[in-house]
């Protein structure tokens, strides 16, 4: 049966709060029919999300009767289910609905959705849920596959779709490249990966390092990165990844106007020199690696402001520099091109 | 009732493989009647494990009827339970012995060895389970508590030693002190704390900074370190300990005339100092922290290749150094009262 997805996002339709809505919808747009939030009026989703075009936001189970999988569209802190949508969830079990969800509160460890899923004959689906218990070996890791990591200022500023546009760029270009997921919305996209921040602390490199070795016969990986490596609450898996991919290349990704850390908002971003640095000590300490390029998110300023910036970091940091969403990853598949040349 | 506690430590009776063994003979001397390993004679466990004195190693469970304990003595790599041990695991249970294990392979999650639990009706203790499902917050953490934080140039050598005995030699200087275990094995010998290796990584940072907030009415925690921030295996568990407890003030560890990763004995170890160099970049990303020094674990060399190296490393690092098994934690105390004195 194809998928029909139907988005749960309620309460949160907006691209911040909605970032596996958003993502899924940019890059599944055929498997998703609509997008479920109760608490606003019927509308397109490019309104709300600022993705998605005419595709409908509904406000009832009842308006989109096709859909056969609901989506839990929300990654918020913590990854529990906000307490106003288990009603929906269960709602959805009740109409045959599957439910699929990346929060680190599983499903099918929930006795009322085990319940209700069964009653029904649905299936819960957990995207984070994982039994990953290898350590890291260090061993069969080929030189001939280049392995390129989206690092950045910050969680959630675009390094998954940098790292996907970044692929398919090159894929474009005729290099054989693949996109390693390391999150759910990313596996969503995808179709396989890792959630690695939901593995067990003693087996994150490990459990990357078995991503890189199932997918090395690729020409190149781009390694989606997470959180940040001065990040108080995620830099275990921000280091965690980089040291499990060993990175030849590193892409640095910040958001333009952004100064405090995200989720955590009295504590500052640091100094994206001092940071990059760390990022090239830290990575070079395991694996020869340098920064290729820079991805700016330049969602929150004009053109203007934009470009004035891109020059500046192009200059000072001697790095091709592009704002995926504004112009395109060429920049960055030009970059990595250029490392397979070397 | 009082835990009459027999080790297993079945043919991995040395130093190095029974770590947790020789920890809690060392620290928990009082509540250990025994070793058990069926592969050797009966002897002395210190002409074994190089601690203990006269407790026996028995090879029969029979042996020590009074024995109402079987702690697992072993830590292997990846934390599987090794499968010679599971008849001796059974055979306790059918004793009515409870089971302890700070194994990764949860007992509890073993239908056999629940059912013979539930059969003999003891108790089956997983010492790494954990539900930590919050993130860090950075927030009310008190600065009249001084943190001190071991770290290493590897595992194994010896920084959960390091971190009781400094604890200790404070406290008996008069200075309220508390040692904060991060491992199952600093938990059998503190009774609380957490096992970080254990935790989902998402949530490692909020786990170490749960403990520095029960525990920083103490006027000094000395923060157990783990692993090693270039360990090709654990350097996430690494830095989010780092990156959890902000230490003002670190240690360093090594020991002598190691010169391959631990578990990973094919990678090099890097260079000393261009390690503490990133320990100390990497703390300082998030908050002041010097080094205030140094542990050396000199098991392998004799006393005057020590006293060489002691020299070698206070006059080349400027730090106060010690082997605190040969020469105790003095020099350590001494520099954590200074912090106090600042």
């Amino acid at each position: 049966m194809n998928r029909k997805i139907l988005i749960l996002t309620e309460g949160l339709s907006n691209p911040n709060s909605a970032k596996t809505a958003c993502s899924v919808i940019r890059y599944r747009r055929d498997e998703v029919v609509g997008v479920l939030d109760t608490t606003v009026p019927p509308q397109p989703a490019q309104a709300l999300l600022e993705v998605g075009g005419d595709l409908p936001v509904v406000n009832s189970l009842d308006a989109l009767p096709e859909a056969n999988v609901l989506l839990i569209g929300v990654a918020p802190t913590g990854g529990g289910l906000p307490a106003h949508m288990r009603a929906l969830v269960l709602a959805a079990c009740a109409r045959g609905m599957d439910v699929e969800s990346g929060l680190h509160d599983f499903l099918n460890d929930d006795a009322e959705f085990v319940a209700a899923a069964k009653t029904s004959g649905t299936t819960l689906r957990d995207l984070r849920a994982n039994d990953e218990r290898d350590v890291a070996q260090r061993k069969n890791i080929s030189d001939d596959c280049l392995r390129i990591h989206t690092v950045g200022h910050d969680c959630s500023l675009g390094k998954m779709v940098v790292s996907i546009e970044l692929a398919r760029g090159l894929s474009a270009a005729g290099v054989d490249a693949k996109f390693i997921a390391t999150g759910q919305t990313g596996m969503l996209v995808e179709g396989d990966g890792c959630p690695i921040d939901a593995v067990i602390a003693d087996f994150i490199s490990g459990a990357v390092e078995k991503q890189v070795l199932t997918h090395q016969h690729h020409r190149v990986l781009v390694i989606e990165g997470q959180g940040s490596i001065t990040h108080p609450c995620y830099s275990a898996v921000t280091l965690g990844l980089l040291h499990g991919c060993l990175p030849h290349a590193l892409i640095y990704c910040y958001e333009m106007g952004r100064r405090m850390v995200k989720g955590v908002d009295h504590i500052e971003l640091p100094n994206m020199e001092s940071q990059r640095d760390l990022y090239l000590a830290m990575a070079n300490a395991a694996h020869p690696s340098q920064f290729i390029g820079v991805a700016i998110n330049s969602r929150n300023v004009d053109a203007d402001a934009y470009q004035n910036e891109k020059a500046r970091i192009e200059a000072e940091w001697n790095l091709p520099a592009t704002d995926v969403f504004r112009e395109g990853a060429e920049p960055l598949v030009t970059a990595a091109r250029g490392m397979l040349e070397d």
